[in-house]
Order: structure tokens, then sequence, then C-alpha cells
């Protein structure tokens, strides 16, 4: 008899046989969907196969749609589950599409489906998976004060020395490789502490490269604290592990 | 009453209600005034708001300069505050505003005035952050003569290598890609060591593109000295701050 | 006399001084080989040597095809040889020059050939070096799930944030450093998240740039993380290498 | 009386006040001297000073090549210090002046001058900044072999990838951005490896985006194996100097 109860169990957990083949099938149809959104967004494709993909993409949409509502009408505590975060989740990856018959270019949006293949966890049924991702999660948790201080140094660093390269290169208006505004030498200088260093912004006076390199090696000293702190973290996490 | 003490425990003191709304509000001041000077720095901004903008400018450096006044006249020992760490960031938080009225530009060096900011950890009132920072001070005086020895050894590995390019290369005089002079080079030196990367410079020989190789590996290694050595560092500071 | 079982020993072991032999000369022939792959893909060497360049590859080649076709004969068990990890690049050395006589290109895949030089560890019979090559591989084999549970969130991260970067930014169809379509969305944000940052696709519009400092930061901030996996597990390990 | 071995003593030793005021001085001129040359390598000073500097340098020059003559002279064992490290740095520090009469542009080479700036540990006479140098030697003497085989399996990734992306990235011949021949894209990958990320080579095709992105997260990831390698070493080097 397909009971109330028995769809919860067979949607909602993994531990039955039509329960883990219900789960397997639903990430595969996920990631086939998110397939078909990132396909559409290829122009030489989405000229081609265009009408394919959205057909696709609403068969996808209204599926998840239907699995949603089941899943509220399923579940025991109504409220608990639509403010959860997999509730939340459930809905952001069918609303896009929705909204994109009003607002163009949202049903992008979409891709937030890609955060269901969380549920891939629970599937494995690796009890150690979790634990790792829970060891990740309370080595963060218990150094957030020291992120907190860390990242608001950076932020001051970032602020104050992309305000100082502003006024050092000074640029002409309309160079596009300048520092044209003093948020986007912000963004110049968290470009250059993080490392990542993409060069449409790059300083092209000497004194402004004297000042680059202090940021830079700044930044590339900068990454050991936290490095330092979430070793230690992590250290001291798997030492209690195995003690208890 | 109205005393000199009174004020003094407002604006220099957290610990009653008046003094902590006191420093919210001069924070949320400060960051208003930052953003003022941000937003106005901004070309298409500047255009159509560059009026109210000015004149908001104005108006937070008078409140900033009063408050400073007030603060030199209650504090206990003037000279005492006024070559402080924060007596001097508030003194350089308004000096430019005036400076630009001889010097254009300079007054967008008010964002040292983000600076201030740094008394959101007094308002937090949380000890354990500024436990946290000051561990970060900790490690990285007692271990200051590593870096310093560190910081040696990159700047000479800069030189002798950013030289060394410089030869190699030897690229015409106007190549605004090319290693043009002995401290350009030195510059692309930095940013390659440090893995920042921009690429507005970067080597077109073989011979160049071995050598910029070797440094790159180099870099991408030696970062990992000053990685242990803080890891070490702030592993051993907590662990002795458990012990006592 | 030339026996199997003497034939064997010399090119399957190392212990004696004629397999050392053997092993080191197969392992200069080897660089030489791959030396010459790589010179004739240089356009200019190529025009002026290419016939010397050509003959020399199909030397190796049979060289090599009949060091295979030797080591298939006098092996005990053909078949665990063959598909042994040696076995397979033994193969893969060789394959792609005959299969160039079809297909164009495919002969510069002898670079595999280059794999073939990890037997540099046997000649080198330093026991230590292998020592450290199974830590290495012990380490990460002890921390896979860790390593997967990572990667999962770096994947993830990835999609979303390129997904939004693509429909934020929204650039024309033919800008070549624009965000064109989501796969190339998601190129860029793993390009950024690694701190690797070309700067070939780079956000224009300041909301944009904005999610990318977010990115940045998250980016240069999760490398910490498998680094102090890593750090744990060497440390671990070393630990228990020295207790045995 | 000016004996040899007083003599010795000043230009040698730092202990006496003498020899401190001599060593001090000497890394004053070295510090000129090649400030001096790297003036000299920018066009616009070159133009206007050219000529004062080029007095300068040789002065800087017979200064250094007096001083090197008079340390052969005074020296116990004169083979002993013409080959050891400081003594090679010497004669390198004024060679390639002589050399510039002959060869164009080697004068630059006088960087090298630079490294006798490592004289400063002796100055400081600080034997804990010798000790921290020390240890990083140790650090790094100790994990040498775990480096080479670090290296070789770098190299290794590098080689193998790099003619990959050659094979699927089959640039046009005259592409100044593309991946041209096999060494530049071997550079390309070490360039992507170590995270440096120029922009000056980047793929074009998916399918290369898709395996430069694999190439990252390999970089990305692969940077933790030395940081823990490190780590553990500097640590237990640390351990142990407490222990005795």
């Amino acid at each position: 008899m397909l009971t109330k109860q028995r769809i919860h169990e067979v949607i909602f957990e993994a531990d039955t046989p039509a329960g883990k083949f219900y789960d397997v099938a639903l990430l595969v149809t996920i990631a086939l969907s998110v397939l078909v959104v990132m396909l559409d967004s290829v122009q030489s494709i989405q000229a081609t196969y265009g009408t394919v993909l959205y057909g696709l993409e609403w068969g996808f949409t209204i599926l998840f749609t239907i699995e949603y509502l089941v899943r509220l009408w399923c579940v025991g505590n109504l409220l608990k589950y639509a403010f959860s975060f997999f509730g939340i989740i459930d809905f952001l990856s069918v609303a896009p599409t929705y909204l994109s018959l009003m607002v163009h270019g949202s049903r992008f949006l979409v891709a937030v489906r890609f955060l269901r293949m969380l549920r891939i966890f629970r599937v494995l049924k690796l009890s150690s998976y979790q634990g790792e991702a829970r060891m990740f999660i309370e080595a963060l948790r218990s150094s957030r004060r020291r992120i907190a201080v860390f990242l608001f140094g950076v932020g001051t660093v970032a602020v104050v020395l992309g305000t100082l390269m502003y006024v050092v290169e000074n640029t002409l208006e309309n160079d596009p490789h300048g520092f044209t505004s003093i948020p986007r030498s912000i963004y110049w200088a968290i470009v250059t502490m993080t490392t990542v260093g993409y060069g449409d912004i790059a300083p092209v006076t000497p004194f402004g490269q004297a000042l680059a390199s202090i940021l830079m090696i700044l930044g590339y000293s900068i990454i050991v604290v936290p490095t330092g702190i979430v070793s230690v973290e992590v250290s001291r996490s798997s030492a209690s592990k195995k003690t208890n």
C-alpha cells in the first residue's frame, strides 16, 4: 500500500533499497538537469539544440516541482522542512525557471540545483565522509574568531593600500587597465594580496610598482597565518578524536 | 553634570552604556565617511552627486576635527595620547581633507580613517578577540628574526635573478611588456616569486622562460618556509596558553 | 650463456652490474628520445633539422619496440607484466609513433615515455627515496576521504559562483575576454579559486568584481584546509615510522 | 704598526671596533654600488647621468678589486679563501665590469655583488640570526630527498601535461598567445602549476580549458605536500633544539 509514510521513507531516507534507488536516480537527474542548463548557455550549442534543451529544462523543472510538492505533502513538520537547509535549496532549484518567464537571464540561477548534490553524502552512507566534513566545519568553527580577525586585517590592508595606490598611480580617466577609482583599486589590492594577479589592472609607475611589491610580499606571507591556525586546529581535533 | 571626566569616560571607554553607544555611533560614522570618499572617486558617480559628496566629506571632517579637539581637551596626558597609535590615526584621519585645499588628490588619503575602525575590537568587548589578535602578534614577534632572514633571502634572490633576467631577455627600449630596466626586472621577479603573476611583464626568449620557471618553482617552494615557521609558533603559543 | 633468465635479470633488475648498466643506459636513451620529440615541436628547429629528428624518433621507437618485445618474451607472467603500471607505460611509450602514421599529431604523445623515467628510483637503489615516495602516497591515501570532500566542495563552489558570475557579468556574445558561457565561467572560477589568475577572463562590472573578490578570498583561505590535513598526516606517519 | 695580521683582523673579522667599522662601511659601499648599476639600467636616468654613473661604477670596481687583492695578500691560506663561498662571490663581484670591456651587457651581472651583503649577518653579530639561518638550511637538508622526489614529480607532471596540452590546443604557428611548441607548453604547465598564471599563454579550446583546470587543482593541492614536510621538519628541529 502506498501510504504517506511509505513515500516519506523512500524520498527522505536512504536506508531501504527503494529509498537508496530513489536517491541515486535523483542525483543522476540533478546532474543531467545542471548539464542541460550549462550546455544551453554555450552559444554554438544553443543555436543548434536550443529548442530541445529548453524543452528538457522545463521537463526537469516540472519533475522537481512535483517532487518538491510531494516532499511538502508527506513531511511531518512542513515548516521545519521548508525552512531547513535542504528545503530552501529544493525550493531555489525550481524557482528560477518560473522566474525566468518574467525576468530574463534568471533561469541560469538554477545552477543552485547543484547544491542538491550534497545529498550524495547521504547516499554514500559513509558516516566517515560525514565525519571528515564535520571535522572541517568544527575546525573552522573553533577558529572563527581568528578568521574574523584575519579577514578584518586583510580588508583593512586592502582598503588602505588600495586607496594609496589610487593616489600614487593617478591614472587617466579612460585607461582600461588603470586605477580609475578607489573601489577598483581595492579590487586590485584583493587580486594582488590573494596572489591571484589577473593583470587586468597593474601599476605602471615605479613608485606604484614598489608599493605593489610590498603588498605582494605581505599577501604572500600573510597566507601562512590562517594556514598555521587551521593546521593547529585540525591537529588538535584529530588528536582529541583519537583520545575519545 | 557634563564634566571633563564624564566626557572622557564616554569617548575613551566603552564600559558605560553611553560610552558604548558613542563608540558604535562613531564606527558607523567612520564607515559612512569612508564610503563617501570611495564613491567620490568613481567618475560616473562623481559627475552626478559630486557636490553632495563634497559637502558630506567636509561635514564628516569637521565632525571628526571637533571630536579630535575634544579628545585632546579631556584626555589626561595630552602628549601621550597625541603620539599614541590611535592618537596619530585620529589626526591622520582629518588632516588630508584640509591638506587637499592645497595639494590636489591628497584628500583621498583619508581612507586612513578606516584604521580607526580598529576600535571595533574595543566595542565588541570580546577579550577573546583581543586574545586572538595578541596571539598573532606574539607569533609574529617571536619569529621576527626568522622572518627577517626569510625576507632578506627573498630580496637577494629577487635582485640577483631579476638582474640576470634583464641581461638574458635584453628587450628593446620601448617594449611595454619587456624587461626594460633592472628595477623593473626586480619588480617582475617579486611578482613571479610571490606567485601573483600579472603577466604585464613576461619572458619571451626560451632561456628567459627557463630561468623564469626556476624562479617560479623556487617561489612556490619557498612559501612553505614561513608557513612551517608560523605553524610551529602558533602551535607553541597555543600549547603554552593551555598549560598556563 | 645468454639464457632467458639471464636476460630477465639484466632488463628487469638492477642488482647486478650488467643490470645497473642496462638501466642507466635505458634512462639516458629515454631522456634523449623525449628531447628529440620536444625539439621536433619547435618550428624553427623542425624547419632545419626535421629529417634528422624524424629519423632519430623512428630509431628510438624501433629500439623501444624491440625492448618491449624482449620484455614480453622473457618475463615470467606475461599478462601480469603487460597490465602492470610499467607494462602499460612501456606500451604507451611506443604506440603513439606507430599511431602517428594514421592520426596526425598523435606522435607527440610519446612524451608519456617520460613516465618511464620513474624507473630511476630503482637504479638509484636508494630505498630511502622509495620510503619518501611511499610516505607521500600513504599520506595521500589515508587522507583520500578528506580530499574527496574538499574537491567536492571546491567543485560545488566553482559551479555555483561561476554560474552566478555568468548571470551578473552578462557579457556580449563575442567578447574574447568575457563570461560567454557557463562552462567558461566555471573555468574562470577555478582559475580564480586556485589563485592562478590568468586574466584571460576577468570581471569588468563593479558587482562582478565584488563577487570575484569574495571568490578570491575564499580560494585563498580554502587552501589552508588541505594544507592542515596533509601536515597532520605527514606528521603522524613520520611519528609512527619513528616509533616502529 | 700596520702588519699583515692586523689588516687580516680588520677585513676578515668583526670583533674589534675597527673590524666592525670596516664591515659596515663595506656594506654601505656595496649597497651604493648595486644602486648605481640599477639606476644605470633605467633609460631615462642613463640618458641624463650616464657619464657620472659610469665613472662611479668604475670607481667602485677599482675599490673592490684593491680590496680583493688585499684579501688575497693577507689571508693565510690563499687557495682556501679563493675557492670558498665568499671568495668566489668577491671575485664575481668585480669580474663582470672588466668583462664588459669585451662583452656588451655583461657588466649588469655585477648585481651578484649584492650577495656580498650576506656578510651583514656577521656584522650584526647576532648568533641567533645565524641560528635561524642554520635551522632553515638544516630543515632543507634533512628533507632534501623528499624535495627531490617532489620536484621530480612536479617535473614529470609538467612534461606529460604540457605535451598533452600541445596536442589538444594545436594552435596556429604564429599565435603569440598559443601553445606553439612542447617546451613552450611545458613552460605554461609550470606557470600554471605554481599558480603564477601570467596569462601570456592560455588555453582557448573547451577541452584545453578542462585539462588546464585539472592541472590547476593539482598544482593548488600539491603545494601542501612540501608545506607539510617542512612544517614537520621545522617543528622537529625546534623541538630537538629545545631539548638539547
